[in-house]
């Protein structure tokens, strides 16, 4: 099952921002290239939260991989599922009983969130990674507050009234400020017997500050930006349990219906079967030139990758990294099928170029930690702003998004707050269920 | 459990065009308003093709209820199911077991389609009535194109590219009009080993034209049009049976795993609780004032009603006659609660008034019967575009649509191509589930 056409077969597995990038490097490569994801889009994660929080409808964010990749001859799309790797036998086999036999495979393949060990609390407090994850978080807010709104209990209808997320990393602060103004703004006039304002959004982290690897004082500037959009914000407060109802951190109980994970990830299952060494969140500790041990064939990118620099630290799961390791695996890997050269081609070993750091905590919010420039408030929400929408794929998304946003921005209105799809089984609410679980409606007596 | 505050309580089910209307009508009327809803957003229906087939996100033609009336404050919305009514008691049952007492209720819980007796074919043929109908059908189409990609049986590869729309009213027209165009266009360049322009797009009708409402020569002009875009119209096709894989019109099998239903409508089921005559269609059989016999103070309004027109005909289930039947309530009612006049006032009949109908039947493409003009082509097309953003709910819809068409339009592309949800586990495809089943996949060597 080799390529008989001549050409090395590149095979790449996710379709994320190094799997892209790798697939686009090689547009003039003389390879035949295979991209296989398990779902038909990219998704811009970055601005997922904007989906979770009713901003932005997915379609904004996402965009088919086959159309991103239309002009690229050298490169079939696969909608598939992969399972495991062969590395010997240099094959890749498909959850269809299909296999891929390939000479250069890159691995990126990207990072779930991970419960550390309490996968029963999955149901119970999903996390932010797929367009799914992001519904069904907007569809658990907007049920909240529709089911408080005809709570006769107070005592319920304040759980159903507090938001909790867990994990003070970029994205537990993003949707903590973003929960916040849907709180302060966007409902604000759209109830009856509720005030959306009483609603409380609390940021919980298990460490001493927020966004740990930001500067101390961004640090301190996130947090009173948060407290001035009413966010509570809770550092040293580690959760020990998740229950239906409530979270518990120690001896202290939170009464809660929503609760978010933000708080760790853990890299795709399908790494075990290379048989590399792993970090402790599941990565592949790659060499410097991002391949696996004995396998200079086997690249692995992105949040997949633990990639140690020379200062001790490894390279951040962020989509400027995932974005250079796939230009990289694509250059070694032009280099490596160049007949002058071939496989001798010497690699230069990767270098992660740290362009900064960007984090968006609400309307006009956010903090940059840019080489040695740290600052925070509307110049940093513009700067995240325009980078976002510089990277965002697509003409398109970019003109509907910017569209959004300024409704979204002069309006304070939330576009896109549908409650779809079905109620989940496992909602932390067990009550939430449509038909409204057996609240008491509020009946006109109850009223006077 | 009657009104304390004096106001007499006016409860509407369902907030569709009718619901939502009759609702604005009531803004200064000395009452109390209880809007309940299943859902909670307002969907622009005629649109709603558009999401099937993958031009426009939901959220752009969907609006949540609550902030369309959040101004109108003798209006509570309530996002619950209601699930019989007692028209001598005057009280509405709700399926969480509260319940609504009324002084007026309209009820405008519009239609779902109907299969004819045949309720198993709905997993096989979905509808497209709600936002969750669109995304499946949408899900399906752009699965059976992945699929069709990897599949080496070219028997099943033809089926897995035969798309059969059952129904040639409006929304069978416009769908099938629509995913020609997804076939012409949208997907030209994306695949490697299947040309999309093969795909089979049918169109079926059991009588012996296509929008039967409209005049023969439109009909005919939608024909024309539609074999322009290269769909196939079959009339005088009774169809007898849908299988997995195959739908059946008498001795003739046509192989296909996509069907969408736009045949037939059935009024929701709450009517059979009202105790009033129900037609074929399960539509209540209103008097000339839209009230049930017996019942003055019991609308029902919309897809729901059966309103029989002097010339014998029944008022269409389109929108214009749901606003039209909404704004006339409210005017009844308000004459019924202004102190004078009270329960005597008079009730002149209600009048449809018939502005016409417009088809689009595809890109630049429609056919429009407005009183003595009848005319199709791209001045149809302007008309209805215009027309329908016009009525479009929302100013930040009429924004976000108008820049998806022009998008659209000028680049031949659909936006809002993803594949997002659960696979159901009734898909006409068996095989179609994720990962893609048993299919094999095509591998290196068979490409050569």
């Amino acid at each position: 099952m080799t390529a008989t056409d001549g050409r090395p077969h590149v095979v790449i597995l996710g379709g994320g921002f190094a799997g892209l990038n790798a697939a686009r490097g090689l547009t003039k490569a003389p390879v035949r290239i295979t991209l296989v994801d398990r779902r038909n889009h990219h998704l811009f994660q970055p601005m997922l939260y904007q989906v979770a929080t009713a901003a932005l409808s997915p379609g904004d964010i996402a965009s088919p991989i086959r159309s991103i990749l239309r002009k690229q001859r050298n490169v079939e799309v696969i909608l598939g599922d992969a399972t495991a790797i062969d590395a010997n036998a240099r094959t890749v086999q498909l959850a269809d009983g299909g296999s891929l036999h390939y000479d250069y495979l890159i691995v990126a393949t990207g990072a779930r969130h991970s419960y550390f060990g309490h996968d029963e609390w999955e149901p119970l407090a999903p996390g932010l990674k797929s367009v799914e994850d992001a519904l069904e978080i907007r569809r658990r807010v907007l049920l909240a507050f529709e089911e408080a709104e005809r709570e006769s209990d107070p005592r319920r209808q304040q759980s159903l009234l507090t938001f909790v997320i867990v994990g003070g990393g970029p994205t537990g602060v993003e949707v903590a400020g973003a929960l916040a103004e849907v709180r302060n703004f966007a409902l604000r006039r759209d109830f009856r017997h509720i005030n959306p304002r009483s609603a409380t959004v609390m940021l919980i982290e298990a460490g001493p500050r927020i966004l740990a690897t930001y500067p101390d004082e961004l640090s301190d500037r996130a947090v009173t930006t948060l407290r001035s959009l009413g966010v509570e914000v809770r550092t040293n407060t580690m959760v020990t349990d998740i229950k239906p109802g409530a979270v518990i951190a120690g001896n202290w109980t939170i009464p809660t219906c929503t609760v978010v994970w933000a708080a760790g990830n853990m890299a795709s299952p399908i790494l075990k079967t290379i048989g590399c060494t792993l970090d402790r969140q599941g990565r592949a500790v790659v060499e410097p030139d991002c391949s696996v041990p004995d396998h200079p064939e086997l690249f692995v990118l992105g949040d997949a990758a633990a990639f140690h620099q020379e200062d001790g630290t490894t390279v951040p799961g962020v989509s400027p990294a995932a974005i250079q390791m796939g230009d990289y695996a694509a250059k070694i890997i032009r280099a490596a099928v160049t007949p002058k050269r071939g496989a001798t081609a010497p690699r230069p070993p990767f270098r992660y170029w740290d362009k900064g750091q960007l984090a968006v905590i609400g309307r006009g919010h956010a903090v940059a930690d840019i080489g040695k420039f740290h600052f925070s408030g509307i110049l940093a929400w513009l700067a995240w702003v325009f980078v976002h929408i510089f990277f965002l794929i697509g003409f398109r998304n970019r003109v509907i998004v910017m569209t959004e946003w300024a409704f979204a921005y002069f309006t304070y209105q939330r576009g896109a707050r549908l409650i779809t799809g079905e109620t989940s089984e496992y909602s932390i609410a067990p009550r939430s269920k449509l038909p409204a679980g057996d609240t008491a409606p509020k009946l006109p007596a109850a009223r006077t």
